[in-house]
């Protein structure tokens, strides 16, 4: 392999037959890959779950400059296998219950190939009418599956958008919250805003504040409790706000969670529609990032009651609604805050189109201009499954969830700390019934000892102070039996760490 | 098609069959995919480059309702053939020299495609230790092909990291620079904070600079003019700079740019070296997104002279270097000071090798928390091409502008309006040589007339009042009789509209 020399980097040649886009070529390396992801995936038992790599593994045995020559393609596979795939913490594994699950499918991954065959970039519709109109059209059924008001459709007065994440859906909207406040009260009062979550949201919303410079001081994080499953309380928002208001503060931005990262807390949407009516200028934003497709069913749908209060909704079908990395939807009621607060024009994207009014130009509905055609693999999802396949889908994985919590709550060593809402189960091992004081300690231990045999991964949490364990069931490929191992695995490590104290 | 009634919103069933990632309906739909994308790229010369639909084609088309029962995986593509194709705006197209290119490869592809397969969310190592090693090692070679100072390298004192577009690289950038400075003045003064563009820099800045809370009052978009190429200039700034500092604001970022979207401008960065020495404060930042990729030949490095002397540098290899979107290097010289502004700590994503500080944790140096392996297409391109290959490239783009510009040249009738840098020729229909006075109109009408015969996409620019026609070449599939029929279309067309006047 060659390398980067000063010698060669002075040669000013040119290599004439250089055609990186042969269709021929083209088919047969895609066809070559087809069979590789195949192979993975049908493998992917035998990898461990969490990558049991060292720091520095891949670093330490690549070249430290890139070829002057062409590797052959055989050669770059070969080397995805031997020295990528080993590194990677598999999450596409059935035996992976960390965080949550990011889920796939064959239509996610025909509508990720076509939207990068197509690689339009389009930042306004005139560069893509296509990928435009059909991110409006999947925003419009994707508000129909989850019974959103009108006020949330193109087809009524509102609109959606495919973010990348929920970080930046929240970015956003928060944007457009502050610069809506600061119209009213002057642009240097920033100073002057308050934003509210709870103790459970989110640590991106955190970050988007600091991002769009709201004072750190300004973020309140308002405590929950474990009596109320860590949902937010109404009252302890009002009493929050009516205090910042009374010290001259100006409330702009709530951010309500549906199913908590730790935890799948769900925060009481209708219970802060008064909250809304009394201060008309906060921002009521939803986060259900990972819950709000199981909303797609009608059983879980009351979770998004009161939904028709609140200015905007964010929820990330690349967790469990099988589109891959990555695909936020991000519904408003009032898309003209957003583009005031996001809008751009310079000349060289100047169109009829977009000057007469008669087009959305997505590039003022998020933070960057580009934007690849996400819209297409949701629309893939969508047909190729229908509505009544995606609800079992959720359902199934809920159902091994119940059947999980059924284990712990059947062994006498283990408990639920809190209620399972959705496919997490939230639970602790405790021997002793909580007379021995390290608890916390030997579930540290249990969950080291499970992971690192690679077998199951799971992650833990820390909520009011109680340090549990996480079983996030929904990889794509779950099934019971893995379920089922998963459990007997967390048995053996607890019964081995007993026989060794 | 069933649709989603309310009736069928109330049933609670499973579709116990529901496989949607079986490995060999996997392995047939996607190929059929390929040989559906291969036929695209065979046949995209017969599709109008800018797409001529009328906006609502397909918003009026498509059913309002998603599909409550499957539908068969061909029909679903040959709506992608009916009904999306012909409302593509075709990038690929080698008749496409709007904007900048958005290049492609089979290499980009497979990366693509990989990147898909194991879907990673490597928010940090520990969750995805080949993605954010491999992220590193990219990196720091793509830093050696440029022949960057250590200073921006993992193997020296900075390091890299991939981004989706240029809009998030300056929004973090600038949120580094921001906080350090309120860390010095106070966290309540972000109203006295400046920064600093020309009116050639990208419109994301002025983004990215309201995202970041910067008041726009505070935003300086210093002029250039046509005698410097529209590149800035550090007397400018430094009179700029001066002023504020004798009226009490803080200057903090100042972004430069390699390859101005509207003519590839250049801004020198070596001549801001002094105003780096004297207001060490301010956060110097160059924007390369397209042209940065030519600096891999050492004919255009000198463009990025001066280098070692700025904070940061981005550049999109999903513009000019085969990678698809979406892909936006960004190095900078101090990680910490991103990490600072940009990190969060959550108990659910603790874990040893992140506690002990052996790894990088890339959501610290980005907006969102998950994020895609973005890294293996770009390692695929720099294997599968080597530097050799991705130089010539470039040198093959740039040749077919000089060509297209000789065209210009030696045409009376036409008239080269800045200087070629790259592959971009800027350029203007001035028949009767200014002696009428609607020669903007005569181009603008000119542009309509070839971008109507769908044959070829151009856009236009203002700069310095003169209204201008861009030809950027540079798509995968462009070859030299492209660039020749384009400009016998240019003609066509102006003689057409002589004719008619």
């Amino acid at each position: 392999m060659g390398s980067l020399d000063d010698a060669k980097f002075t040669e000013t040649s040119i290599v004439n037959n250089f055609n990186p886009l042969d269709p021929e070529e083209f088919r047969k390396q895609a066809y070559q890959t087809i069979d590789f992801i195949v192979d993975y995936y049908k493998n992917i038992e035998t990898y461990p779950v969490l990558s049991q790599v060292e720091p520095g593994y891949l670093r330490n045995s690549l070249p430290t400059t890139p070829p002057f020559k062409p590797e052959p393609f055989e050669k770059i596979l070969k080397d995805v296998r031997t020295q990528i795939i080993p590194g990677m913490t598999n999450w596409l594994s059935p035996n992976f219950f960390a965080y949550f699950p990011a889920t796939v499918s064959t239509a996610g991954f025909i509508g990720e190939m076509l939207s990068t065959c197509f690689n339009s970039v389009g930042f306004n519709w005139l560069a893509s009418p296509a990928a435009t109109e059909l991110e409006m059209v999947v925003m419009d059924w994707f508000a129909d599956m989850l019974k959103l008001p009108r006020t949330f459709k193109f087809s009524g007065s509102g609109g959606g958008v495919i973010q990348g994440t929920t970080s930046e859906a929240i970015l956003c909207t928060l944007v457009a919250a502050r610069d809506r406040a600061l119209d009213r009260i002057g642009g240097n009062n920033i100073g002057k805003l308050i934003v509210y979550g709870s103790d459970q949201t989110h640590s991106t919303f955190v970050k988007a504040c600091k991002i769009a410079g709201i004072l750190p001081g300004n973020v309140r994080s308002l405590p929950t409790t474990i009596d109320m499953d860590f949902s937010l309380s109404p009252y302890v928002v009002r009493a929050a706000v009516e205090t910042d208001v009374a010290n001259g503060f100006v409330p702009i931005y709530l951010c309500l969670t549906v199913g908590t990262t730790s935890s799948n807390a769900v925060d009481p949407i209708d219970q802060f529609s008064e909250l809304a009516s009394d201060y008309g200028t906060i921002w009521l934003h939803v986060d259900a990032a990972y819950a709000g497709s199981a909303c797609i069913c009608p059983e879980f749908r009351h979770y998004l009651n009161g939904i028709e209060r609140v200015d905007s909704l964010s929820l990330s079908p690349h967790k469990w609604f099988l589109t891959y990395l990555d695909c936020c939807c991000l519904w408003v009621k009032n898309p003209s805050l957003l583009i005031r607060a996001l809008s751009t024009n310079p000349e060289y994207l100047k169109n009829k189109p977009s000057e007469l009014n008669l087009v959305v130009d997505y590039k003022d509905w998020q933070v960057g201009t580009g934007r690849k055609f996400r819209s297409l693999k949701l629309w893939l999802v969508l047909r190729s499954y229908g509505v009544e396949n995606l609800q079992s889908h959720i359902r199934s994985d809920v159902r091994m969830a119940e059947m999980f919590e059924g284990f712990v709550r059947n062994d006498s060593q283990f408990e639920i700390v809190v209620p399972r809402r959705f496919a997490l189960v939230c639970f602790r091992w405790n021997p002793d019934s909580g007379l021995v004081r390290n608890v916390e300690l030997m579930n540290r231990k249990l969950l080291d000892w499970i992971n690192s045999t690679g077998q199951v991964y799971m992650t833990h949490t820390i909520v009011g102070g109680v340090y549990m364990l996480r079983f996030a069931v929904g990889a794509t490929l779950t099934e019971e039996p893995h379920v089922i191992a998963a459990w007997n695995l967390i048995k053996e490590g607890a019964d081995a760490l007993i026989n060794a104290r």
